[in-house]
Protein backbone atom coordinates (compact mmCIF):
# COMPACT_ATOMS: atom_id res chain seq x y z
CA UNK A 1 0.00 0.00 0.00
CA UNK A 2 1.25 3.90 -0.91
CA UNK A 3 0.20 6.92 0.60
CA UNK A 4 1.19 10.02 -0.35
CA UNK A 5 0.45 12.53 3.09
CA UNK A 6 2.74 15.13 1.87
CA UNK A 7 1.25 15.56 -1.24
CA UNK A 8 -2.57 14.92 0.45
CA UNK A 9 -1.71 17.93 2.68
CA UNK A 10 -0.25 20.40 0.02
CA UNK A 11 -1.77 23.42 0.58
CA UNK A 12 -4.31 24.62 -2.72
CA UNK A 13 -5.51 28.57 -3.65
CA UNK A 14 -8.20 29.21 -1.63
CA UNK A 15 -10.35 32.61 -1.50
CA UNK A 16 -8.89 32.90 2.36
CA UNK A 17 -5.50 32.47 1.65
CA UNK A 18 -5.47 35.44 -1.04
CA UNK A 19 -7.66 37.30 1.11
CA UNK A 20 -4.79 36.86 4.53
CA UNK A 21 -2.35 37.92 1.77
CA UNK A 22 -4.19 41.03 0.94
CA UNK A 23 -4.59 42.24 4.26
CA UNK A 24 -0.97 41.02 5.02
CA UNK A 25 0.22 43.52 2.06
CA UNK A 26 -1.96 46.67 3.31
CA UNK A 27 -0.98 46.52 6.90
CA UNK A 28 2.84 45.74 5.94
CA UNK A 29 3.08 48.70 3.91
CA UNK A 30 0.61 50.92 6.00
CA UNK A 31 3.54 50.69 8.47
CA UNK A 32 6.51 50.88 6.26
CA UNK A 33 4.62 54.52 5.06
CA UNK A 34 4.49 55.43 8.80
CA UNK A 35 8.02 54.83 9.27
CA UNK A 36 7.13 52.25 11.60
CA UNK A 37 10.25 50.72 10.72
CA UNK A 38 10.45 48.04 13.90
CA UNK A 39 6.96 46.80 13.21
CA UNK A 40 7.54 46.81 9.23
CA UNK A 41 10.91 44.87 10.16
CA UNK A 42 8.35 42.53 12.08
CA UNK A 43 6.37 41.07 9.07
CA UNK A 44 9.72 39.72 7.82
CA UNK A 45 11.32 36.55 9.39
CA UNK A 46 14.47 36.87 11.60
CA UNK A 47 16.96 35.90 8.58
CA UNK A 48 14.98 37.42 5.59
CA UNK A 49 16.43 37.90 2.68
CA UNK A 50 15.25 41.52 1.08
CA UNK A 51 16.70 42.28 -2.69
CA UNK A 52 16.22 45.60 -4.53
CA UNK A 53 18.05 46.82 -7.37
CA UNK A 54 19.39 49.77 -5.50
CA UNK A 55 21.40 47.91 -3.65
CA UNK A 56 24.32 45.50 -4.72
CA UNK A 57 23.26 42.60 -2.63
CA UNK A 58 20.19 41.89 -0.48
CA UNK A 59 19.63 43.26 2.65
CA UNK A 60 19.66 40.28 5.11
CA UNK A 61 17.91 40.13 8.65
CA UNK A 62 15.59 42.36 10.69
CA UNK A 63 18.23 44.89 11.67
CA UNK A 64 19.06 46.01 8.19
CA UNK A 65 15.68 46.75 7.13
CA UNK A 66 14.89 49.02 10.41
CA UNK A 67 18.29 50.94 9.23
CA UNK A 68 17.55 51.03 5.82
CA UNK A 69 13.49 51.86 6.54
CA UNK A 70 14.99 55.00 9.48
CA UNK A 71 17.43 55.97 6.28
CA UNK A 72 14.80 56.58 3.88
CA UNK A 73 12.15 57.92 6.35
CA UNK A 74 15.16 60.54 6.98
CA UNK A 75 15.35 61.56 3.75
CA UNK A 76 11.89 61.84 3.29
CA UNK A 77 11.06 64.25 5.90
CA UNK A 78 13.83 66.27 5.16
CA UNK A 79 12.57 66.51 1.16
CA UNK A 80 9.15 67.59 2.73
CA UNK A 81 7.77 64.45 1.20
CA UNK A 82 5.69 61.37 1.30
CA UNK A 83 5.50 58.26 -0.22
CA UNK A 84 2.69 55.59 -0.56
CA UNK A 85 3.54 52.07 -1.62
CA UNK A 86 0.11 50.62 -2.90
CA UNK A 87 0.12 47.14 -3.40
CA UNK A 88 -1.88 45.18 -5.68
CA UNK A 89 -2.50 42.25 -8.37
CA UNK A 90 -0.96 39.48 -6.41
CA UNK A 91 -0.61 36.61 -8.21
CA UNK A 92 -1.24 34.03 -4.94
CA UNK A 93 0.61 30.42 -5.35
CA UNK A 94 0.55 28.20 -2.33
CA UNK A 95 3.87 25.95 -2.68
CA UNK A 96 4.03 21.89 -1.61
CA UNK A 97 6.22 22.64 1.45
CA UNK A 98 4.06 25.58 2.75
CA UNK A 99 5.17 28.39 1.97
CA UNK A 100 3.36 30.58 -0.73
CA UNK A 101 4.72 32.28 -3.65
CA UNK A 102 3.51 35.95 -4.24
CA UNK A 103 4.07 38.11 -7.28
CA UNK A 104 2.86 41.48 -6.90
CA UNK A 105 2.92 44.90 -8.54
CA UNK A 106 3.97 47.69 -6.20
CA UNK A 107 3.46 50.93 -7.60
CA UNK A 108 4.92 54.18 -4.98
CA UNK A 109 3.58 57.72 -5.34
CA UNK A 110 5.22 60.65 -4.29
CA UNK A 111 3.81 63.85 -2.96
CA UNK A 112 5.97 66.58 -2.23
CA UNK A 113 3.93 68.56 0.90
CA UNK A 114 2.74 71.85 -0.46
CA UNK A 115 3.02 70.73 -3.91
CA UNK A 116 2.22 67.73 -6.26
CA UNK A 117 1.56 64.07 -6.29
CA UNK A 118 3.03 61.95 -9.05
CA UNK A 119 4.23 58.44 -9.85
CA UNK A 120 7.69 57.65 -8.22
CA UNK A 121 7.90 53.53 -8.79
CA UNK A 122 6.14 51.00 -10.72
CA UNK A 123 7.79 47.47 -9.63
CA UNK A 124 7.17 44.20 -9.47
CA UNK A 125 7.46 42.27 -5.98
CA UNK A 126 8.12 38.35 -5.51
CA UNK A 127 7.84 37.27 -2.59
CA UNK A 128 8.13 34.11 -0.59
CA UNK A 129 5.61 34.05 2.26
CA UNK A 130 5.79 31.74 5.47
CA UNK A 131 3.59 31.11 8.73
CA UNK A 132 5.09 31.58 12.34
CA UNK A 133 2.94 31.69 15.14
CA UNK A 134 -0.03 31.66 12.52
CA UNK A 135 0.99 34.73 11.30
CA UNK A 136 2.08 35.60 7.66
CA UNK A 137 5.61 37.26 7.28
CA UNK A 138 8.05 37.50 4.04
CA UNK A 139 11.03 35.30 4.13
CA UNK A 140 12.12 36.37 0.92
CA UNK A 141 11.41 39.40 -1.30
CA UNK A 142 12.84 40.59 -4.62
CA UNK A 143 11.91 43.78 -5.92
CA UNK A 144 12.49 45.06 -9.90
CA UNK A 145 11.80 48.38 -11.31
CA UNK A 146 10.39 48.84 -14.83
CA UNK A 147 12.48 51.62 -15.42
CA UNK A 148 15.70 50.09 -14.95
CA UNK A 149 17.30 48.02 -17.70
CA UNK B 1 -18.13 29.47 36.92
CA UNK B 2 -16.64 32.63 35.19
CA UNK B 3 -17.78 33.10 31.21
CA UNK B 4 -17.33 35.86 28.57
CA UNK B 5 -19.82 35.82 26.49
CA UNK B 6 -19.34 39.36 24.91
CA UNK B 7 -15.59 39.04 24.34
CA UNK B 8 -16.93 35.29 22.96
CA UNK B 9 -19.18 36.98 20.20
CA UNK B 10 -16.32 39.91 19.54
CA UNK B 11 -16.00 39.74 15.81
CA UNK B 12 -12.64 39.11 14.67
CA UNK B 13 -11.00 39.59 11.20
CA UNK B 14 -11.73 37.05 8.52
CA UNK B 15 -11.36 36.64 4.37
CA UNK B 16 -15.58 36.86 4.19
CA UNK B 17 -15.18 40.08 6.05
CA UNK B 18 -12.31 41.60 3.80
CA UNK B 19 -13.91 40.77 0.50
CA UNK B 20 -17.18 42.37 1.57
CA UNK B 21 -15.37 45.65 1.93
CA UNK B 22 -13.55 45.39 -1.15
CA UNK B 23 -16.80 44.93 -2.68
CA UNK B 24 -18.32 47.75 -0.72
CA UNK B 25 -15.35 49.83 -1.55
CA UNK B 26 -15.36 49.51 -5.48
CA UNK B 27 -19.21 49.58 -5.69
CA UNK B 28 -19.17 52.69 -3.32
CA UNK B 29 -16.71 54.45 -5.32
CA UNK B 30 -17.79 53.51 -8.58
CA UNK B 31 -20.70 54.86 -7.62
CA UNK B 32 -19.21 58.48 -7.22
CA UNK B 33 -17.30 58.26 -10.28
CA UNK B 34 -20.53 57.85 -12.20
CA UNK B 35 -22.45 60.62 -10.32
CA UNK B 36 -24.76 58.62 -8.95
CA UNK B 37 -25.14 61.19 -6.03
CA UNK B 38 -27.80 59.30 -4.12
CA UNK B 39 -26.76 56.47 -4.25
CA UNK B 40 -23.65 56.96 -3.62
CA UNK B 41 -25.52 59.04 0.08
CA UNK B 42 -27.05 55.89 0.70
CA UNK B 43 -23.55 53.68 1.33
CA UNK B 44 -23.14 56.09 4.13
CA UNK B 45 -25.40 56.18 7.38
CA UNK B 46 -27.89 58.77 7.96
CA UNK B 47 -26.23 60.70 10.01
CA UNK B 48 -22.91 59.97 8.65
CA UNK B 49 -19.44 62.46 9.01
CA UNK B 50 -17.49 62.64 6.13
CA UNK B 51 -14.61 64.80 7.37
CA UNK B 52 -11.41 65.79 4.17
CA UNK B 53 -8.97 68.46 4.90
CA UNK B 54 -10.34 71.18 2.07
CA UNK B 55 -13.29 71.91 4.26
CA UNK B 56 -13.66 73.62 7.87
CA UNK B 57 -16.04 71.13 9.33
CA UNK B 58 -16.89 67.84 8.41
CA UNK B 59 -19.96 67.30 6.11
CA UNK B 60 -22.99 65.58 8.25
CA UNK B 61 -25.57 63.37 6.71
CA UNK B 62 -26.79 62.06 3.29
CA UNK B 63 -28.08 65.52 2.22
CA UNK B 64 -25.05 66.99 2.66
CA UNK B 65 -23.10 64.67 0.52
CA UNK B 66 -25.37 64.38 -2.28
CA UNK B 67 -24.99 68.60 -2.53
CA UNK B 68 -21.00 67.81 -2.43
CA UNK B 69 -20.96 64.92 -4.95
CA UNK B 70 -23.63 67.17 -7.54
CA UNK B 71 -21.04 70.38 -7.11
CA UNK B 72 -17.82 68.37 -7.73
CA UNK B 73 -19.52 66.68 -10.78
CA UNK B 74 -20.70 69.81 -12.32
CA UNK B 75 -17.48 71.19 -12.00
CA UNK B 76 -15.78 68.07 -13.59
CA UNK B 77 -18.10 68.21 -16.54
CA UNK B 78 -17.44 71.64 -16.91
CA UNK B 79 -13.80 71.40 -17.23
CA UNK B 80 -14.07 68.24 -19.47
CA UNK B 81 -12.24 66.01 -16.88
CA UNK B 82 -12.94 63.13 -15.69
CA UNK B 83 -11.83 61.18 -11.90
CA UNK B 84 -11.45 57.82 -10.58
CA UNK B 85 -11.26 57.15 -7.21
CA UNK B 86 -9.29 53.71 -6.99
CA UNK B 87 -9.43 52.49 -3.29
CA UNK B 88 -6.84 50.11 -2.20
CA UNK B 89 -4.30 48.48 0.78
CA UNK B 90 -7.71 47.96 3.16
CA UNK B 91 -5.93 47.50 6.94
CA UNK B 92 -9.85 45.97 7.79
CA UNK B 93 -9.69 45.82 11.77
CA UNK B 94 -12.92 44.50 13.37
CA UNK B 95 -13.71 46.47 16.61
CA UNK B 96 -15.73 44.70 19.68
CA UNK B 97 -18.96 46.38 19.54
CA UNK B 98 -19.50 45.04 15.89
CA UNK B 99 -18.17 48.13 13.96
CA UNK B 100 -15.09 48.00 11.11
CA UNK B 101 -12.22 50.12 10.89
CA UNK B 102 -11.35 50.31 7.89
CA UNK B 103 -7.67 52.42 7.08
CA UNK B 104 -7.25 52.41 3.04
CA UNK B 105 -5.27 54.23 0.43
CA UNK B 106 -7.22 56.29 -1.98
CA UNK B 107 -5.59 57.39 -5.30
CA UNK B 108 -7.63 59.76 -7.35
CA UNK B 109 -6.98 59.78 -11.26
CA UNK B 110 -7.67 62.94 -13.23
CA UNK B 111 -8.45 62.57 -17.60
CA UNK B 112 -8.81 65.66 -19.56
CA UNK B 113 -11.16 64.27 -21.51
CA UNK B 114 -9.10 64.59 -25.36
CA UNK B 115 -5.96 65.04 -23.26
CA UNK B 116 -3.76 63.42 -20.57
CA UNK B 117 -4.52 61.09 -17.13
CA UNK B 118 -2.64 61.76 -14.37
CA UNK B 119 -2.31 61.41 -10.80
CA UNK B 120 -4.60 63.99 -9.20
CA UNK B 121 -4.19 63.28 -5.30
CA UNK B 122 -3.03 60.64 -3.07
CA UNK B 123 -5.04 60.11 0.12
CA UNK B 124 -5.58 58.47 3.33
CA UNK B 125 -9.17 57.03 3.95
CA UNK B 126 -9.90 55.95 7.94
CA UNK B 127 -13.85 54.51 7.91
CA UNK B 128 -15.69 53.21 10.34
CA UNK B 129 -18.03 50.85 8.76
CA UNK B 130 -21.26 49.75 10.39
CA UNK B 131 -23.98 47.16 9.11
CA UNK B 132 -27.20 47.82 8.78
CA UNK B 133 -29.87 45.72 7.03
CA UNK B 134 -26.88 43.28 6.60
CA UNK B 135 -25.52 46.08 4.52
CA UNK B 136 -21.77 47.61 5.22
CA UNK B 137 -22.23 51.41 5.40
CA UNK B 138 -19.52 54.18 6.39
CA UNK B 139 -20.59 55.92 9.81
CA UNK B 140 -17.31 58.07 9.63
CA UNK B 141 -14.87 58.79 7.36
CA UNK B 142 -11.43 60.71 7.40
CA UNK B 143 -9.54 61.77 4.69
CA UNK B 144 -6.22 63.40 4.81
CA UNK B 145 -4.02 63.99 1.50
CA UNK B 146 -0.57 63.50 1.25
CA UNK B 147 -0.11 66.89 -0.23
CA UNK B 148 -0.88 68.71 2.78
CA UNK B 149 1.14 69.36 5.66
CA UNK C 1 -46.97 22.02 -5.87
CA UNK C 2 -44.43 24.64 -7.89
CA UNK C 3 -40.48 24.24 -7.73
CA UNK C 4 -38.06 27.18 -9.01
CA UNK C 5 -34.74 25.11 -8.96
CA UNK C 6 -33.87 27.61 -11.29
CA UNK C 7 -33.83 30.44 -8.88
CA UNK C 8 -32.81 28.07 -5.73
CA UNK C 9 -29.20 27.54 -7.83
CA UNK C 10 -29.17 31.05 -9.42
CA UNK C 11 -25.47 32.41 -7.77
CA UNK C 12 -24.90 34.90 -4.99
CA UNK C 13 -22.28 37.03 -4.57
CA UNK C 14 -19.77 35.72 -2.16
CA UNK C 15 -16.10 36.04 -0.46
CA UNK C 16 -15.17 33.47 -2.58
CA UNK C 17 -16.26 34.25 -5.97
CA UNK C 18 -14.57 37.68 -5.16
CA UNK C 19 -11.27 36.59 -4.57
CA UNK C 20 -11.40 34.21 -7.43
CA UNK C 21 -12.16 37.13 -9.58
CA UNK C 22 -9.22 38.81 -7.58
CA UNK C 23 -6.90 35.84 -8.58
CA UNK C 24 -8.26 35.60 -12.01
CA UNK C 25 -7.30 39.26 -13.04
CA UNK C 26 -3.87 39.66 -11.27
CA UNK C 27 -2.86 35.80 -12.89
CA UNK C 28 -4.26 37.33 -16.41
CA UNK C 29 -2.91 40.87 -16.11
CA UNK C 30 0.53 39.45 -15.29
CA UNK C 31 0.66 37.40 -18.72
CA UNK C 32 -0.45 40.59 -20.71
CA UNK C 33 2.69 42.20 -19.37
CA UNK C 34 4.86 39.79 -19.25
CA UNK C 35 4.33 39.40 -22.71
CA UNK C 36 2.92 35.88 -22.88
CA UNK C 37 0.35 36.22 -25.83
CA UNK C 38 -0.72 32.68 -25.77
CA UNK C 39 -1.40 32.30 -22.06
CA UNK C 40 -3.15 35.54 -21.91
CA UNK C 41 -5.21 34.09 -24.74
CA UNK C 42 -6.15 31.15 -22.94
CA UNK C 43 -7.91 33.48 -20.22
CA UNK C 44 -10.35 34.25 -22.68
CA UNK C 45 -13.29 31.71 -24.42
CA UNK C 46 -12.43 30.78 -27.72
CA UNK C 47 -14.93 33.16 -29.29
CA UNK C 48 -14.33 35.75 -26.68
CA UNK C 49 -14.97 39.23 -28.01
CA UNK C 50 -12.95 42.31 -27.06
CA UNK C 51 -13.77 45.72 -27.49
CA UNK C 52 -11.67 48.44 -27.04
CA UNK C 53 -11.63 52.14 -28.05
CA UNK C 54 -8.93 52.41 -30.37
CA UNK C 55 -10.01 49.39 -32.94
CA UNK C 56 -13.45 49.93 -35.11
CA UNK C 57 -14.84 46.95 -34.04
CA UNK C 58 -14.11 43.92 -31.46
CA UNK C 59 -11.44 41.70 -31.43
CA UNK C 60 -13.26 38.03 -32.07
CA UNK C 61 -11.42 34.76 -30.68
CA UNK C 62 -7.96 34.00 -29.04
CA UNK C 63 -6.14 34.51 -32.68
CA UNK C 64 -6.77 37.85 -32.99
CA UNK C 65 -6.30 38.15 -29.51
CA UNK C 66 -2.63 36.66 -29.66
CA UNK C 67 -1.93 38.79 -32.54
CA UNK C 68 -2.55 42.22 -31.24
CA UNK C 69 -0.86 40.99 -27.84
CA UNK C 70 2.51 40.37 -29.75
CA UNK C 71 1.48 43.83 -31.98
CA UNK C 72 2.06 45.33 -28.79
CA UNK C 73 5.01 43.58 -26.67
CA UNK C 74 7.27 44.22 -29.91
CA UNK C 75 6.13 47.94 -29.94
CA UNK C 76 7.19 48.18 -26.42
CA UNK C 77 10.46 46.37 -27.05
CA UNK C 78 10.98 48.46 -29.89
CA UNK C 79 10.62 52.05 -27.93
CA UNK C 80 12.14 50.72 -24.66
CA UNK C 81 8.88 50.63 -22.81
CA UNK C 82 7.36 48.38 -19.97
CA UNK C 83 3.59 48.83 -19.31
CA UNK C 84 2.05 47.22 -16.28
CA UNK C 85 -2.16 46.71 -16.30
CA UNK C 86 -3.01 47.23 -12.76
CA UNK C 87 -6.57 46.39 -12.02
CA UNK C 88 -8.76 46.63 -8.93
CA UNK C 89 -11.96 48.28 -8.11
CA UNK C 90 -13.65 45.03 -8.63
CA UNK C 91 -17.72 44.91 -8.92
CA UNK C 92 -18.88 41.38 -8.70
CA UNK C 93 -22.44 40.92 -9.77
CA UNK C 94 -23.26 37.12 -10.59
CA UNK C 95 -25.77 36.66 -13.17
CA UNK C 96 -28.89 34.32 -12.77
CA UNK C 97 -27.51 32.35 -15.46
CA UNK C 98 -24.11 31.42 -13.46
CA UNK C 99 -22.17 33.93 -15.53
CA UNK C 100 -20.35 36.78 -13.75
CA UNK C 101 -20.53 40.74 -14.37
CA UNK C 102 -17.25 42.45 -13.25
CA UNK C 103 -16.81 45.93 -13.81
CA UNK C 104 -12.90 47.49 -12.89
CA UNK C 105 -11.23 49.92 -13.19
CA UNK C 106 -7.59 49.36 -14.90
CA UNK C 107 -4.87 51.57 -14.83
CA UNK C 108 -1.93 51.42 -17.32
CA UNK C 109 1.58 52.67 -16.15
CA UNK C 110 4.30 53.25 -18.16
CA UNK C 111 8.29 52.95 -17.62
CA UNK C 112 10.83 54.16 -19.95
CA UNK C 113 14.14 51.78 -19.22
CA UNK C 114 16.84 54.33 -18.11
CA UNK C 115 14.03 57.08 -17.68
CA UNK C 116 10.54 58.22 -16.04
CA UNK C 117 7.48 56.23 -15.00
CA UNK C 118 4.01 57.66 -15.32
CA UNK C 119 0.18 56.64 -15.36
CA UNK C 120 -0.75 56.13 -19.06
CA UNK C 121 -3.80 55.34 -19.27
CA UNK C 122 -7.17 55.15 -16.56
CA UNK C 123 -9.55 52.20 -18.16
CA UNK C 124 -12.86 51.31 -17.53
CA UNK C 125 -13.04 47.33 -18.03
CA UNK C 126 -16.57 45.62 -17.70
CA UNK C 127 -16.40 41.93 -18.10
CA UNK C 128 -18.21 39.28 -18.46
CA UNK C 129 -16.85 36.06 -17.17
CA UNK C 130 -17.70 32.13 -17.52
CA UNK C 131 -16.49 29.34 -15.70
CA UNK C 132 -14.81 26.70 -18.27
CA UNK C 133 -13.46 23.08 -16.70
CA UNK C 134 -13.83 24.41 -13.00
CA UNK C 135 -11.47 28.20 -14.22
CA UNK C 136 -12.75 31.77 -14.89
CA UNK C 137 -12.37 32.74 -18.59
CA UNK C 138 -13.37 36.17 -20.25
CA UNK C 139 -16.35 35.32 -22.47
CA UNK C 140 -16.86 39.59 -23.28
CA UNK C 141 -14.45 42.39 -22.39
CA UNK C 142 -15.51 45.94 -23.24
CA UNK C 143 -12.79 48.53 -22.67
CA UNK C 144 -13.21 52.70 -21.93
CA UNK C 145 -10.91 55.20 -21.62
CA UNK C 146 -11.27 58.09 -19.73
CA UNK C 147 -9.62 60.50 -21.88
CA UNK C 148 -11.84 59.53 -25.13
CA UNK C 149 -14.76 61.16 -25.23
Amino acid sequence: MTTAPERAQAPAWSAELHAQAQQFYAHQMQLLDLGEAERWAGTFTEDATFAVPTLPEPVRGRAGLVAATRRTAAGLAAAGQRHRHFIGMLDVRPRPDGAVDVRSYAIVYASQIGGESQVHRVCVCEDVLVRQDGELRVSARTVTRDDLA
